[in-house]
């Protein structure tokens, strides 16, 4: 009991009720994405989400990505931000369609969002076949991680910059996910930021991840994550098990 | 309606009786809030609140902050995170008393458990007075906004290398903030950010932002960061109006 005001146990009374309803909010989630899964499956889009903090390179990533596979790979992007069209317009001036989808708010994507911007998206193709969808997450290394949004490969971003400890800090975000890219290698030169060591600590937490570690900068690794995409494109291949 | 499985709206009906869950949340919260203040106000606390993305460098500039104010000003933290203890240790070798609130999967802090913390460190600290209670909230520069917790100066970090996007893309801390803490600044040769355009994006959203620009690692900047907190300490005035 608080001396000052006695409420060291009121202000708990919620908790139960919250509990309560945030399991809810997250199995009506999990429904919209096998609804989601459902659809891109059906027209053999492989689906991939990337979750990072803010400023960890998940858009510019993107960007290479686009320069160096659109012609061959058939592609698009929707973009998960609180606010602004800023992340979308760079996708687009790569002449990859991209639908913003912002969340008012929100600090994460769900389910129904996607599936309201992957029709819009559609719409937008008028009918050509998509071979890769990418979902980017709003930056946030937290919330996103509690939230299926029916894709197939959930890759989670970590810059150079951020430091090596976030691993052991947001578990969540490196069990549940099939990828983790170190970004930004150019700048392990000017950080306390062992690569290896890193790799070790999320290998620990889950020992299926496939690891990249790359610049978008300078290009090292992109080729790697590249080879990983196109593997594991259509042939339903990614809906059993990656391809290292 | 969805040509596959007709999910449109089906998804969202949950959305009303969430927002009514979520708004009784924050209510909740506020009411801690206050207690907290009152708490902090009545033992002439000065209580920070510090929030940014993971690895903006909160801690790092945690402990600078205790290298060069702790033998003359009496200062706790309070270290938010998910999981582990990596931080309070940080700040515990500075010879600064810490206590660590791991959230268990939580995405920000929440007053309860500020106030509960409060508490612990006040057992520690055995009478001692405090001049300075540094909240350090979870990484995340999203929800951490949406949550007083009764502090009286609450400060946004964002570091160079995040881009200078930051203050369009997550508004709300921005507008909620009284400080705004460009962090890593030696690494603006670097990057692609324009320090005085950043601050004028920040001051657009909030005209009272108190900005600072500062190098934990070079020192630059950091000590118009102490004299600001120096200022700030007891004698009500931060209960009124901020000084410059």
């Amino acid at each position: 009991m608080c001396d000052v005001c006695g409420c060291e146990d009121s202000v708990h009374t919620k908790e139960t009720k919250i509990v309560d309803v945030n399991q809810s909010l997250l199995r009506s989630n999990e429904n919209a994405a096998l609804a989601n899964k459902k659809h891109f499956d059906e027209k053999g889009i492989l689906a991939v989400n990337l979750i990072s903090s803010p400023g960890s390179g998940k858009t510019t990533l993107l960007e290479r990505t686009a320069e160096a596979l659109k012609d061959n790979i058939s592609m698009a992007v929707l973009e998960g931000d609180i606010e602004t069209e800023i992340d979308a317009e760079r996708i687009r001036k790569k002449g990859v369609p991209a639908v913003q989808l912002t969340t008012g708010g929100a600090c994460h994507l769900e389910s129904s969002l996607v599936h309201k911007g992957f029709h819009k998206l559609e719409h937008q193709l008028n009918n050509k076949k998509l071979d890769v969808l990418f979902i980017e997450n709003v930056g946030n290394l937290v919330c996103p991680s509690f939230f299926d949004l029916g894709e197939h490969i959930r890759a989670v971003l970590v810059s150079v910059p951020e430091g090596p400890d976030k691993p052991l800090k947001y578990p969540k975000a490196f069990k549940t996910s099939h990828a983790f890219i170190i970004t930004k290698s150019d700048l392990v030169p000017h950080f306390d930021f062992d690569v290896e060591s890193v790799k070790k600590t999320a290998l620990s937490l889950n020992p299926l991840l496939k690891v990249f570690v790359l610049s978008s900068k300078t290009g090292e690794g992109l080729d790697e994550w590249f080879e990983f995409l196109k593997k594991n494109l259509a042939t339903d291949s990614h809906r059993l098990k990656l391809k290292d």
